[in-house]
């Protein structure tokens, strides 16, 4: 069995304890929270600390917040764990898995970084797709699903009191932003959607604001991709690729970690993305029994 | 420069040299044919022989039908070439598998087998979507698209002077045959259709037979898969997954052909599916980069 830490109990940490409680070769080592003085009643028969250190594991599995991977998955490898993570500031990526390789080697660990779904098993899908037809162009066409970052984004903004961002494809990879929003008294919508829609993680796309009574009501963490390339295999021209998946994105973000842990057991020491390991390392079981179902 | 040996030049041969041509890495040693009393024009800038030890090669690309895989195989291997494949008699993969590893292993060399579309593109997909929803089922859907173990098994029909035979996808995984044929002299439609539908081929799928004046006018080498999971991940539902290729066969096949035949440079010795070889070996290019534009 893989003794796996889960480090941060927020959405993630909460669906990738259940898709480990799903998996067949692994256990729960515990779980790492800040704050341990109150702990929920689901995770009452697990251990719960607030020190990595004190617990016993093969691979920690980071749902902290995506600023926080490399300090936390420093601290794992040095303690001698593998580390996954889900880290998702798509532009800093190479220089987090420089850093996390350097003392994965030193420490004779495994970390795979950006294991969720973008960055992740969407990447392993253009990657696959780029080598099917290397001429071409890929869009990655996101939603309808709420957007983390343009949800924070609003928030901070004078007069929000609460808000979320909704991702709507458009096509050729470009998105409308839905922001509704929830009012601070004293505050009025066409201010707060003038300065919404001037902020930059919103100046370039069709913004429209809504004002809404309560925010909670309009939530679902459903998420949704439809990425296509038409591109040119050799000298032929017009292939046409098409992945869609309509999602739950905490659910998959967590069941894709899972497996990824899985695969830590299986690499070299070093720092990996997900289009750098074979996806079978992804899954359980007998190797040959994996290849005569699936390729 | 990756220097690739062409052995077999059919349809799948002709369309590895176009991929060659169109690759930054790759220089083409040779060709082999059964054959070299009569070479084509297009070949006249190649080496051609009938022989693989008179080439000097990096990898040998077998475009060989699929019976003849193993025996390329293996005569490559002994020759210190790695060998790249696209076998597609899915029950017999994992024999390949062993036999081929023996023989890389003895001689410190690579093979990746069964690298076209399905198996091969396709099995990367299905293997990366049981990895996101590990319960669940996946359907492939093949077609509209001609059928090359169904339509030689028509030819060998008493009667069928041509044969083409589609696959037509009608879901959860089930396909319509349509069966186009032209008749040799004295024999009758009705006939033929009775032996062709009870012909293990056809038995247990919903076959139709047309007599056409000319095969040859209703051939296209388009082809297409409709892959579909719906399933769970962790504890989560209804997580759905879909993947849509509409594409010329040949030209996909030997894309994927070559970028494999790049990836056995990158590979322990050993025999590998697809599955088994990380998406980003399929790629010429500094690893940096890619991770950059495709993570």
């Amino acid at each position: 069995m893989i003794k796996a830490a889960v480090v941060g109990y927020g959405n993630i940490g909460r669906y990738v304890i259940e898709a480990l409680q799903e998996a067949p070769d692994f256990e729960i080592a515990g779980v790492v929270r800040r704050d341990c003085s109150d702990i929920p009643e689901e995770l009452s028969s697990l251990r719960v600390t607030d020190n990595l250190s004190q617990l016993d594991a093969h691979v920690a599995i980071l749902c902290t917040p995506t600023r926080k991977v490399e300090e936390y998955a420093l601290q794992a490898l040095a303690l001698g764990m593998n580390t996954v993570d889900s880290f998702d500031i798509h532009s800093n990526i190479v220089e987090l898995r420089r850093s996390l390789a350097n003392k994965a080697q030193e420490c004779g660990k495994v970390s795979i970084i950006s294991a969720g779904w973008d960055p992740g098993s969407d990447s392993v899908v253009r990657t696959l797709l780029q080598a099917c037809a290397p001429k071409g162009i890929t869009y990655t066409n996101f939603g309808p699903g709420m957007s983390m970052g343009h949800t924070v984004a609003v928030k901070a903004i004078a007069g929000v009191k609460a808000a979320l961002s909704m991702t709507i494809p458009i096509g050729t990879g470009l998105h409308r932003r839905m922001v509704y929003v929830e009012l601070q008294e004293g505050y009025n919508i066409k201010d707060v959607a003038a300065s919404i829609k001037q902020d930059p993680y919103f100046a370039n796309d069709e913004t429209h604001v809504i004002e809404v009574d309560c925010v909670d009501n309009v939530k679902d963490m459903g998420h949704g991709v439809n990425m296509v390339r038409k591109g040119v295999s050799g000298k032929t021209q017009n292939q046409r690729f098409e992945f869609n998946m309509s999602i739950n994105n905490p659910a998959l973000t967590a069941q894709i970690l899972v497996g990824a842990a899985r695969a830590t057991m299986r690499q070299q020491p070093g720092a990996y993305t997900m289009i750098e390991i074979p996806v079978i390392d992804l899954l359980p079981g007998d190797r040959e029994d994996l290849i005569r179902h699936l390729v």
